[in-house]
């Protein structure tokens, strides 16, 4: 078959992408390897910055968050004995908000279904070809095993961190950097009521720990653990104790209301990225490019701010054979993910413990700093709450 | 012989902290190890935080830095082919001031006879005793050969990170944390004008380059080498070479000028801390309490601070046998150690090349955003020109 844009990858990054594309009167083909319930389920990302419901809802896709999604004006941050509240409102002007990617791939999915576009699940084998020409194509096979093409324009790789696409850039012609953590997010789902109206970011002697929330009655928490921990040798109760010790509960009044866990799993941390982020006819976005800890909450805007450039990238070139765009993309998307890079690296570093005692009093240091001046404050607002798209 | 307070170590410490207790009508004793020209001569820190300037202008020390310093307004951050000016006045209000450390020592010793205060240079052997008791002394072996013995109230140590003070402290009593760097400085005084109105701080791929001044015809410039390194390998000619390189010798029409090297010193990098900085009737000032790497220019305005704190300490404990300054004195000083560690690190892996690909793209990465963030560019203002004395 025959489409303008050939997407690789039927996650937010991809969906949002033909999304775009067709608002811009651009037709696409959406492949995924996966099956469609499998990525309606999977538990990722839970916070999305102002500019990424702002995009959302310019393009009608702002319903979902604005019905069921929960407006933060900041985070806590604290260490043992201290808990301060930032507000990012007041430090620079806008909020984030708790909206799972769940939901947001719910969204999408309602909206691609209701447009009729072509998405195919469950896809194996996909390969692409004819990159550095002007009539690259797919091959895969469908849920039926037979074997299809897709011929496009372009092709957008929207495929995470071990998709096809960036396997088929050549690896002479790009760089890439990486950088695994010491330690890994042991994570829950439990059906019970936030301890907290806020996100919870916990310094602890033992370890990070974090209290997030996905809605009213969902709560998501966190904690450091070993790389190479099996979560079969973390008893609900001894999570719940972990998680009591490391975010304070008793302290100041504050307590921890455990709850039933439904799903439990070991989270790498990890930051790569590869540059430049196309070749040929051939255009990353999100995790297809580059990856961050979740320590921070970058990785979906990340994907979002990508699509958000390389949408109009492409209607350019489609519509136009204008390369313009196209030709800006990578340098453009690369000077935002370097500096989320770095924040999630930073925020990451300040609060995992690594077992050096010079480290743990630097990170002391640290979040004094950030917690007393407003310069340290606003400088960790402006990144959590992100910058604007396009920057 | 008899005193209010034995003080040991005839850096700029040691006779900042006589002067203050004399205007306070308290007397001292100063015991040095090395010779008053050896003192005088070494060369050390150059830049002076407003408060420091302020303080010292405020205890009648401020005639030398007022007419013979040079205040800057801020400093220039670059990386190849980006040069950018942060302005700590526009920025937090406050300045900074180029006033070499031998400036300050002569200042500090014209003052001290002028006083007539007593202070031994050239001892050895210098020996603490009985400082968990309210009549702790101080014997020492004089510059004649002569042991001598003073007991005081209180016992300042003042002599550096390697002095018999820190030593004297039961090593079950304290905790000490330390971080040593895999690169050292190269440093150079030069017999030329400055090539640049203020100083500039240079990423580079091959390593941290630095243009400071001394004053209006001698420059002090710096290169990162790795540990181990000899100053014997560096030719004069290599030198201004790797310079010229780093700091971007005809970028933008920029030129560095070279001219006779006067001074040629390898200095290695390390952070350490101990607390608590007291034991008993003893008190710990400036780096034998503490070491920063030397970026950031914290280590003298450390010192000077943590005097600032400790002769009023003293004044009280002397006068009236009140202890309440005395006993809060070090929590009160590492606060601000703690902030100037953190910010020390902070700039110095900013800047210092590790050899590690991901690094140097958070480096730049960094770099870029405090150059380009208000909240980035005031958080390092407020570092560099200093926290205010009492913070």
């Amino acid at each position: 078959m025959r489409t303008d844009v050939a997407i690789i990858g039927a996650g937010p990054a991809g969906l949002l992408l033909a999304h775009l594309l067709a608002q811009d009167g651009i037709e696409s083909v959406v492949i995924e390897s996966r099956t469609q319930e499998y990525v309606a389920a999977r538990i990722r990302a839970g916070i999305l910055e102002s500019s990424s419901v702002d995009l959302l809802t310019s393009v009608g896709l702002g319903a979902g968050v604005q019905a069921h999604g929960d407006e933060h004006r900041g985070i806590y941050l604290q260490w043992p004995s201290e808990r301060h509240h930032l507000d990012f409102v007041d430090l620079v002007g806008r909020s984030v908000w708790v909206y799972g990617q769940t939901q947001l791939q719910a969204d999408l999915v309602t909206a691609s279904e209701a447009a009729g576009r072509t998405v195919f699940y469950d896809t194996s084998d996909a390969e692409l070809h004819d990159l550095e020409t002007d009539h690259p194509f797919v091959t895969f096979t469908d849920d039926a095993g037979a074997r299809q093409r897709i011929d496009a324009l372009a092709i957008a790789g929207c495929d995470g961190s071990f998709g096809p696409s960036r396997a088929a850039m050549p690896s002479d012609k790009r760089d890439s950097w990486e950088r695994v953590y010491p330690y890994s997010w042991l994570g829950i789902l439990a059906d019970v009521a936030p301890s907290t109206d806020e996100l919870i970011y916990a310094w602890h002697p033992d370890g990070f720990g974090m209290h997030s929330m996905r809605s009213a009655t969902v709560s998501r928490l966190y904690l450091q653990v070993p790389n190479g921990t099996d979560v079969a040798d973390w008893s609900d109760d001894a999570i719940w104790d972990a998680l009591a010790t490391r975010l304070g509960h008793g302290q100041d009044g504050w307590t921890l209301t455990p709850g039933p866990i439904t799903d439990k799993s070991v989270l790498p941390m990890r930051s790569f990225v590869q540059s430049p982020m196309r070749h040929g006819r051939l255009f990353l976005a999100g995790d297809a490019a580059h990856t961050v800890p979740p320590t921070g909450a970058k990785g979906l805007n990340l994907a979002i701010a990508d699509v958000a450039l390389l949408a109009p990238a492409l209607g350019r070139l489609v519509r136009k054979n204008d390369f313009a765009l196209a030709d800006a993309y990578s340098d453009t998307a690369l000077r935002r993910v370097w500096r989320c890079e770095h924040f999630s690296w930073w925020m990451t570093t300040m609060l995992h413990v690594s077992g050096d005692p010079f480290d743990a009093q630097l990170q002391l240091s640290q979040l004094r700093w950030v917690t007393s001046s407003a310069h340290g404050a606003a400088g960790l607002a402006e990144n959590y709450a992100g910058l604007p798209i396009g920057f």
